[in-house]
């Protein structure tokens, strides 16, 4: 999407056919600053450091991640060193083993002299397919979201609330849960998001709401506190979150704070849709509450935060007094009931092994029987 | 409550038994400041500013506001000068109406000359009269809590889920939602406090967070986003929040989020207690969602934070994009039917207008048919 008004992705190959270009994501919203990875070691570092963050966007890092790492030692043995140290940079991000997976079934009956011209042909042709996948969900999801504003009778005002970042710069581009929003803006919907906050890492106020501004798409950035007012006041038509990992059942393990946005949605009969590509589905998860392992990312993300001092210096503050301490989980699971429909790249579907399973009957076991 | 281990109210006398202290709670919990009130402007500013929050400090201040003006001027003029002075600051609060009109009925009627010495005597007994509500008030939680306790089989650790600062530092002493922490606490309950951050103004992480930790009560500071989360895992015993506005049918208003939490307690079966001094109970309204309006506090609260620097300076940061809109609803409505219980200075009730009735039959003209 646009960046001071160029088309702009989040990762690309510079001119010189080799070194990797990414936003450093970790300075938006006050500086767009672009890092470049060169070898296996700064790739690790962007995703675990999270320059790079998002499911799909952590995938298609790695797969250049691969490609580098080939460039300077295609041996199995680096193959593998490869492997198991992009693994390790986010274990519990699905996508990134799925890329992992990609590069090394491709890679690993080739002769050590190809691999790296294979690993970077392939690296490009995922970020291509990951662009396809989202401009998939994007259709799909504006056509949900015109649906809605009909049978609104066209209100001049058609308002998303959205939680986290699953916006282009969480994938290669477009991104999951705001395709749809570029797509309907693009088409001329009246749309308007509300953007939640997501602390403790603040991606919609930094994030979400800085794609949107350079975008042109009307927003407003609340706390993740206000949105269950909004929907008690009929301020919100729809929800559009991202999911970090769904559940063959349908449930949805996505940013800390979903769980009560779909909560509110429920209770106030706002339709709450998940927007995801298949990779990020799960198939051998039935149960996310009880299954899924939730990462706790330590007190210092809830205790510290960073923004822009009135001089443009950034800088950390502390919020919290000495001697209290903070826990931070890092996602939370809704349950299937609580969501309307999953937007996928092949359409959109219930919520629930069979819907699921009749989107991608190839993939779910169980139901194909 | 206890502050570097001295038991300290939130307002007081000073020894010249004129002037009138506070504590400073915008500059908490990185330093600890006291104010001096000395006239009808300083009270004002205090209430205005924030230096004082939470529904029964702020009519506390209003009265010792009242008898600060009558020292300089006890004409009926001067009388109705301070009602309105004090009453424009924060127009919403229900406990500010409250004490102004107490003491108006108080001094009204009295000759100018002995307006000061009453307005001041009143105003001492209004601070005691409060401590004396919340005390009561967390005799009747930590019944709630030990009961609780008792029927989950004496676990080591019983975690209570509080959002916002309904502490000793809302009331003028023991708070009203905090106040069956204290008591639990002190009797030797094994009392955890998860404290909601409290976004945007971050009661919970700086204000809740400081008074549980100098009272040497155990705790840990969580976003807003975790609470759901907390509970789905069965790490939440009970939540207990307070209210700025109850309505006769039990309806709850309180800071942005409450809603969420509440949602989320029905969601998980885990007991949704609101401690509430009476005087908070708004007799006039039946529906809070429909009849309370919110006060909308501008985009400033939302785009930029404050808090320590690393250098132990204080500062404001920006997080949010230059270009991109707020929101800032203050409160959101929590309707009964989310409700465990009501627990007030008489005990605790139904969250209904039976419930109320019950426990206020002089005040509900229409149950007391």
């Amino acid at each position: 999407m646009k960046v001071h008004g160029t088309p702009t992705r989040t990762i690309w190959l510079t001119d010189d056919g080799e070194t990797v270009e990414i936003i450093d994501q970790t300075r938006l919203p006050h500086e767009f600053v672009i890092a470049r990875l060169t070898d296996l070691d700064s790739a690790c570092h962007a995703i675990k450091a999270m320059l790079v963050r998002g499911a799909p966007l952590i995938g298609a890092t790695a797969a250049h991640g691969m490609a580098l790492a080939m460039r300077s030692d295609a041996s199995d043995a680096g193959l593998s060193r490869a492997y198991e140290a992009l693994f390790a940079t986010r274990p519990t991000a699905v996508n990134l083993r799925w890329a992992l997976d990609e590069m090394k079934a491709l890679l690993a009956p080739l002769p050590a002299a190809e691999r790296a011209a294979a690993a970077q042909a392939r690296a490009v042709t995922l970020c291509d397919e990951d662009v396809g996948l989202n401009e998939a969900i994007g259709d799909a999801g504006h056509a949900v979201f015109r649906d809605l504003w009909e049978k609104k009778g066209r209100p001049d005002q058609f308002n998303v609330l959205t939680h986290c970042n699953a916006g282009w710069l969480a994938t290669v581009d477009w991104g999951t849960a705001l395709a749809p929003i570029y797509k309907a803006h693009d088409a001329g919907l009246p749309i308007h998001v509300w953007v939640d906050e997501t602390r403790p890492r603040n991606q919609g106020a930094s994030l979400t709401a800085w794609e949107l501004n350079q975008h042109g798409v009307p927003h407003t950035v609340i706390v993740d506190n206000a949105g269950g007012h909004m929907m008690q006041h009929g301020l919100v038509d729809a929800c559009m979150v991202g999911t970090d990992r769904t559940t063959a059942t349908g449930d949805v393990c996505n940013k800390i704070g979903t769980y009560l946005k779909a909560l509110a949605a429920h209770d106030n009969g706002v339709p709450f849709y998940v927007a995801l590509p298949s990779p990020t589905i799960d198939w051998t998860v039935s149960d996310g509450v009880a299954e899924i392992p939730i990462e706790d990312r330590g007190p210092g993300e809830v205790c510290r935060l960073w923004g822009r001092l009135d001089s443009g210096e950034t800088a950390w503050i502390t919020v919290t007094p000495d001697g209290s301490p903070a826990a931070n989980p890092a996602f939370d699971v809704t349950p299937a009931r609580l969501v309307t429909g999953l937007v996928t790249e092949r359409g959109v579907c219930p919520a629930s092994a069979e819907g699921l399973a009749g989107l991608f009957p190839e993939r779910a076991p169980a139901a194909a029987e």
